[in-house]
């Protein structure tokens, strides 16, 4: 019983600290589509930028959304790709890695703008 | 010891689902500050937004950093304010708050431009 005890709070120590302890560099990704870019074809490069965030093994976290803006400071954006790595080499190892550029190529006919932000979150 | 065990594992539930489920509305904000602004002036912005962050209630996480930029796509913004609420009304209710009122006077003067992009997180 006494181990059991012990594993349980090993296993609580671990998940606080696998919050607690990640270092995070953030990437922040911003598309504007073509005005005459499908619906589908949006849809395709969600769907594509999503499974890349599976493929790539130094992003450590992924999420994505639609503007929802209320100030309407957004600059016509209408996606956000937030695109989590554990430091700078992380995203350095990811922009030359070939699924990175395959995705790009997929992206750019449909692509009006693009912001990108990178940063070490504090 | 019985109950100690149950406790320790409640407590090793309790810590998971915090972060499973907890909703998550963005608020991104960047800043590119006017070219007389001083380091001094920046300095006292990004102080009161940390502040302002543990004085509005519906901010469940916050997070800043600065362009660590590598591609070059970020537009000359030089800082990033990542604001996380439960859902939309949380932000609702921020943007006309008296501190953050407060604030945008405050940043104001020396603000060039300014980016915000909302989203709930998928």
């Amino acid at each position: 019983m006494k181990k059991l005890l012990l594993f349980a709070l090993t296993i609580t120590m671990l998940t606080a600290s696998t919050f607690a302890d990640e270092a995070k560099f953030r990437h922040a990704v911003f598309f504007k589509f073509k005005e005459d870019a499908t619906e589908a074809q949006v849809k395709v490069i969600e769907t594509a930028f999503i499974a890349l965030a599976g493929k790539i093994d130094t992003i450590t976290d992924f999420e994505w959304g639609t503007s929802e803006s209320i100030e309407g400071l957004n600059d016509e954006f209408t996606h956000c790709f937030f695109v989590t790595f554990k430091d700078k080499a992380g995203l350095e190892a990811y922009i030359p890695h070939p699924d990175h550029k395959k995705f790009v190529e997929l992206l750019k006919p449909s692509l009006d703008k693009v912001f990108v932000f990178d940063y070490t979150a504090h």
